[in-house]
């Protein structure tokens, strides 16, 4: 394949694949494991034996303090058995590696977060489960990454009433986080009621499947959500229910408590739609400008990666008053990392026992605040994730909701949740680099 | 308990422990994770979306160049149970994780290597094999550590059947390579040849057993082995051999190809013996000085930890010619960090598919050569761990053993390999604090 065949888009992504690859082999990965310590604290006497027994007894008498003592206090697995990494499907643990090492990265730079990459050999549920069970006590936290959905649901579900540690699916609750902060102030630019909106939601994977999840938390009526799958809209009696109820209880739920109107068609759901949410496979030409142009005052989310389900010119041709996408080469970027560098940061910071929806919400809501006090605009409707702003205010978010809710272990203050977390985030990016 | 009627060892290991707790709780723990970027480097178009697809895409290609795009190839696991850590038996996961964490340190300084330790929840064989499996994708070698004897032997064998990347089991391997290298140089020093001695192995456990079959593979005929377990000498036809049948198949083996004389008591074991290595419980007073008297010229390694099984002064006062411990105030230390780091470090570098007993034994010889070069003497019968060029040269002549037993995927000399793990060792060094 010649370069000069190809479109400039196309060319553009080449050059960063080449480049992404040549980084990759020169610095052989991306991560590595380093110390805390000063160079005159390297007393083997008292990092290993003997002294070390002493610490062993210390946690042994009290568990709590291993937070302390040890590097687990700050430490996640971030966990992937490989089966839908990014856009790219079931490649396998090995192939899976640079993205974990990535998001590894990101863990470290955006929230100061010292996580694992970990990469299984499994892709069987009741083994993924019992294999993260069996690793977990490393760990002060787990995230989920890039699992076949509705297998992650279920094993998120699972890890979550066994285990006393935060767990997070990121597909899932991240990207749902993210997209409901870009939707609550995406209406409260265009001075509409997010509560008696018509939202479809378009591909009902993990993502969406939590998104209409927390719209729902957050007062909109589930009957006016329309969720449209492979096979168009969901409804209640629609022909493939019973194999919906057995493959996907997930999916089965929410045709059941969406789509009062039993609206069949995808037209249809459009119509007068004020919002479409989008997470289903890349475009362009996936959602139709027609389709749009049925909305009313449409706020257009487009999340496929690396291409939007419509692109944004065509959006805006078709009368989108709000665009998102997930790329970050355009204005207003549903991204993940905008939410679990600082999600975890914050449960950690807290001692929290778990992540709850309620923590999601709060990033949702401080997201949102955030970019509704640095001032809404049409192109800016979520903050920028190298903002580090928004990573401490997302991890004080988290940790003082998990206080609030009483699933904390350790109890303070917004203003002082969000001091630490800054102070962390901005030693990490002054550490990190070589 | 007041200092003040503490006599001065144990005061001096109370300030040790006082040290070690304070300097684990001011930094948190001694281990982080980093970056290998510098600061400029960090593109997320090429570290996370969307170019990381590309280096995906590229392994999902030829799954071998993981090694040379990701950190994986330079990582492997620490894992343990926690059920027989340090001498402090079963502490459990959460305890262990300081041991675990300083292993990783121990790894990076010495060795250059990234070690992530793993503290499992499970202590049922099966369900460690299973989880260790799981995880084995993620890294390029397991090291097995602080697992009780002999489930760990199981552990470790059922893992190299069925992974094919380095498997180590240190308090097994590692500290009977040490102890290996120990003998030859001690036996050396005496102008004894090793091959036609006498040698008394006091205790069982993992590391002991390993030692015999180290001894025998060097020529040691194991006839002349007397190995004493609690309950006295093993021989053939103990009343409780069906008993070791049963719970121990490795004593059991052990029992029957050792003491052919059928020595039935300790103190006949001793008379003659030109070796004695005790790795059995912490003294003093578990070896007599009045077994030591039995010997000729006698070699005694006592290598319990924290306490010898005997001291040096009374193994001396006995007629000791050669004084070994696990020690790090007295000479001649004995500790598996003078093989773990080059081990892996030499196994990494040549892609070696396994560690085989060949590769601990050129561990082992390479540790005793380095001695013999610097010139032996009574205090002098092994390397010091804090000398990094030990840890250079066993590096190599492990990852030129793997090439000549047809293990290693990439192929290279010694000196090459050992130019290698200099380089990486030193950046570890030069790189690692704060």
């Amino acid at each position: 394949m010649k370069n000069g065949n190809l479109s400039s888009p196309f060319r553009m992504f080449m050059d960063v694949d080449k480049k992404a690859i040549e980084l990759s082999r020169k610095r052989k990965g991306k991560i590595t494991i380093s110390s805390k310590l000063k160079k005159g604290e390297m007393d083997l006497s008292l990092v290993y034996t003997p002294g070390v027994a002493a610490v062993a007894m210390a946690i042994k008498k009290n568990e709590e303090d291993e937070k302390n003592l040890t590097y687990s206090g700050n430490s996640i697995a971030v966990i992937t058995d490989g089966t839908r990494v990014l856009g790219l499907g079931n490649i396998g643990p090995h192939a899976a590696m640079p993205v974990m090492e990535g998001k590894a990265l990101l863990f470290k730079y955006y929230g100061g977060v010292d996580a694992v990459p970990i990469t299984l050999g499994v892709t069987d549920k009741e083994k993924i489960i019992d294999a993260v069970k069996a690793i977990a006590p490393s760990f002060s936290g787990i995230n989920l990454e890039d699992i076949e959905f509705p297998k992650a649901y279920y094993i998120l579900r699972e890890l979550k009433e066994s285990l006393r540690i935060p767990i997070w699916h990121d597909d899932e609750q991240g990207t749902a986080a993210v997209s409901t902060a870009g939707l609550l102030n995406a209406f409260r630019l265009l001075k509409k009621d997010i509560k008696n909106s018509k939202i479809v939601v378009f591909g009902v994977g993990a993502a969406n499947s939590m998104t209409i999840m927390f719209l729902q938390k957050l007062g909109v009526n589930a009957e006016n959500i329309i969720a449209i799958d492979s096979n168009g809209p969901l409804y209640k009696g629609r022909e493939d229910m019973e194999e919906i109820k057995s493959k996907n209880p997930v999916k089965y739920e929410i045709t059941n408590a969406t789509n009062k109107e039993q609206e069949k068609t995808i037209e249809g759901a459009f119509k007068d739609a004020d919002a479409v949410v989008a997470a289903s496979k890349p475009g362009p030409g996936v959602i139709k400008g027609e389709w749009i142009r049925k909305m009313n005052e449409p706020i257009v989310f487009a999340l496929a990666n690396p291409y939007p389900e419509i692109g944004r010119k065509e959006a805006l041709a078709a009368g989108a008053k709000v665009y998102c996408s997930g790329r970050s080469d355009l204005p207003n970027q549903i991204n993940n990392s905008l939410v679990f560098p600082g999600m975890f940061r914050g449960a950690l910071d807290s001692h929290s026992k778990a992540i709850t929806d309620n923590m999601a919400i709060a990033a949702a809501k401080e997201l949102a605040q955030y970019a509704l006090k640095k001032g809404l605009k049409k192109d800016y409707i979520i903050p920028r994730m190298d903002d580090v702003e928004v990573h401490c205010r997302v991890a004080a978010a988290v940790a003082y909701s998990a206080v609030k809710e009483g699933i904390a272990s350790r109890k303070s203050t917004y203003s002082r949740f969000y001091r630490e977390a800054k102070e962390k985030i901005l030693e990490a990016q002054r550490r990190m680099f070589i």
